[in-house]
């Protein structure tokens, strides 16, 4: 029956529709998602097939698959527990593993639940692989300048949109886009912010204790809170959609209480470590980009036809990186 | 197998968990979550059954019920739309319609997904009741003073804390919380903002083409770009997993394609309407409270112990108003 519905019939119920302008007497502005759609391809930039994750878990009830695509973060941030998570696909260490907790408005979270030894009568974990690094507090954040020279050369002086107009100020502090990534900005330092799709790594109570084997990613408004507290390693850039509309976990904290809630994980691979075939491929707009500039100007201030005000500014977890894929569909 | 994970298991995979501090130096700072907890019964505000809108829907796969349930705004935000949605309860209209929308990160909306006549080829609306409003754009905002006295008492010299401490400037100008909600303000007005879990009326281009017949819900990062743009009539209190975890929409915007994919709704009433033993009850935590100031701050500034670093402020989507079930779990 859906075919039948028109155009029109939608719009009426169509709410921040990019709808084209009609018998309207404003002014035509493109939407933010139009001005990205007239980027030059010098713009965008490739995501190279080793900094993406490619999670697969078991298919759907409906025996559809359930592709997940993580970009992970670039020098200079987190890398000790992304040199980790490296090791850890490699070894093939998730496959078997689970999603684990869905607490709404906050997380997904997957790894290892544990394996009850009913002759001790104690939870027992699966075994890391050798040679993972413990990652000091330090590693939250990257130095802008200071002792680390290689570090004030790829950020201070290097390819980030240091410039004033690129900070905006929120309650959180200061924020800004390089990289290709949303940023917090203080103290002579940057890290990485948790918006929609921000993927960390989780941790007990002492910040030294998270590896990089359990790993959570944001589904809800952005829990800023956790910036600087908790490592953020990447961003979910594709299949989002199998993880936040997994059935919310009845237990403390979401955790699913019963085991056959969670959904398995066959594999976690790195891209370059899947046949080529299949190996998917992205590129993201590039955040030093004068279309990117214009793109974040539109989010903050929308003037295609649905909007009569514009807001006049806009977080940074509201202008999300546009990404695109570019082959193996 | 779940009944053996012990407490010290789940500690280590948990994030953000408002564990109670073990061995550690660090001075004890209650979480957000616990100073809620300690707030006295008259910092306790009751909701009316009249304020509250239950929906219903199709039991899920499993034959488990799913009711949401929706807290109405108080005068004097929205009040066109909010008698008009009154009468659409009162007059049984959405009893029938469905669950047509589901973007990732955005919103789920409900209403009458049209009817296909076959005869004519076009596709047809279901009749709204008689005697609902035009409501006009500025309906969206209220006045803070000037010549609508009602109004003006009611906020500008009412119960609203309007103090100077109230307010939060963040990238989209300044908010405040009153009577319960969060609040932008600028221009002598106030307006509800579009935070996860707010309800608000979908709408064509024209401003003034929503009846309060369709409505959505934010599940995603709050898309403060509509605040001002549309309006909102309420927050969903309980029950928002219901609509959150639905199966994304395929379609343009996250319609679904397959109208087989609609959840059906099989009734919305008011609270009032419902017989006395199944209405539910909840309060929610004043925002004139000292609890809430303090919970506010706690938020804001985390200092329990998982917290390193305190992020020394806090959006105001970040920060959700507590409120409880008191009656007909």
């Amino acid at each position: 029956m859906n075919k039948f519905i028109s155009i029109a019939s939608l719009a009426a119920i169509a709410i921040a529709a990019p709808l084209p302008a009609q018998d309207t007497e404003k002014p035509e502005y493109p939407s933010p998602n139009a001005i990205v759609e007239q980027a030059a391809p010098e713009e965008w930039i490739t995501i190279a097939p080793s900094d993406l994750l490619v999670m697969d878990l078991a298919p759907d009830a409906a025996g559809e698959p359930r592709r997940v695509i993580i970009q992970l973060m670039p020098e200079p941030f987190s890398p000790g527990w992304i040199r980790n998570i490296r090791k850890l696909a490699a070894a093939h260490w998730w496959d078997g593993t689970s999603i684990n907790r869905v607490q709404d408005n906050y997380v997904v979270q997957w790894g290892d639940a544990g394996y009850d030894n009913p002759e001790s009568g104690e939870t027992e974990q699966k075994a890391l692989p050798e040679g993972l690094e413990t990652v000091p507090e330090s590693e939250y954040l990257s130095k802008l300048t200071g002792v680390d020279g290689e570090r004030a050369d790829k950020i201070g002086s290097g390819p980030i949109n240091n410039s004033n107009e690129n900070y905006r100020s929120d309650p959180y502090g200061n924020t800004l886009f390089g990289l290709g990534w949303p940023l917090g900005s203080g103290n002579f330092s940057l890290w990485p912010v948790h918006c929609y799709a921000a993927v960390g790594v989780g941790r007990g109570l002492s910040p030294d204790t998270g590896s990089g084997a359990e790993l959570y990613t944001v589904i809800g408004h952005a829990p800023r809170h956790l910036d600087r507290n908790i490592a953020v390693v990447g961003r979910i850039i594709e299949g989002i959609e199998h993880l936040s509309s997994l059935p919310r976990g009845e237990g403390q904290l979401g955790f699913y209480e019963d085991a056959g809630k969670r959904a398995p994980i066959i594999s976690i691979r790195l891209g370059d470590a899947l046949p080529e075939d299949s190996s998917p491929a992205f590129e993201y707009l590039s955040t030093e980009s004068e279309t990117f500039a214009r793109y974040a100007d539109a989010r903050a201030n929308r003037r295609d036809p649905f909007f009569n005000v514009p807001a006049g500014g806009a977080d940074i977890c509201n202008i999300p990186v546009p990404v695109r894929r570019v082959k193996g569909e």
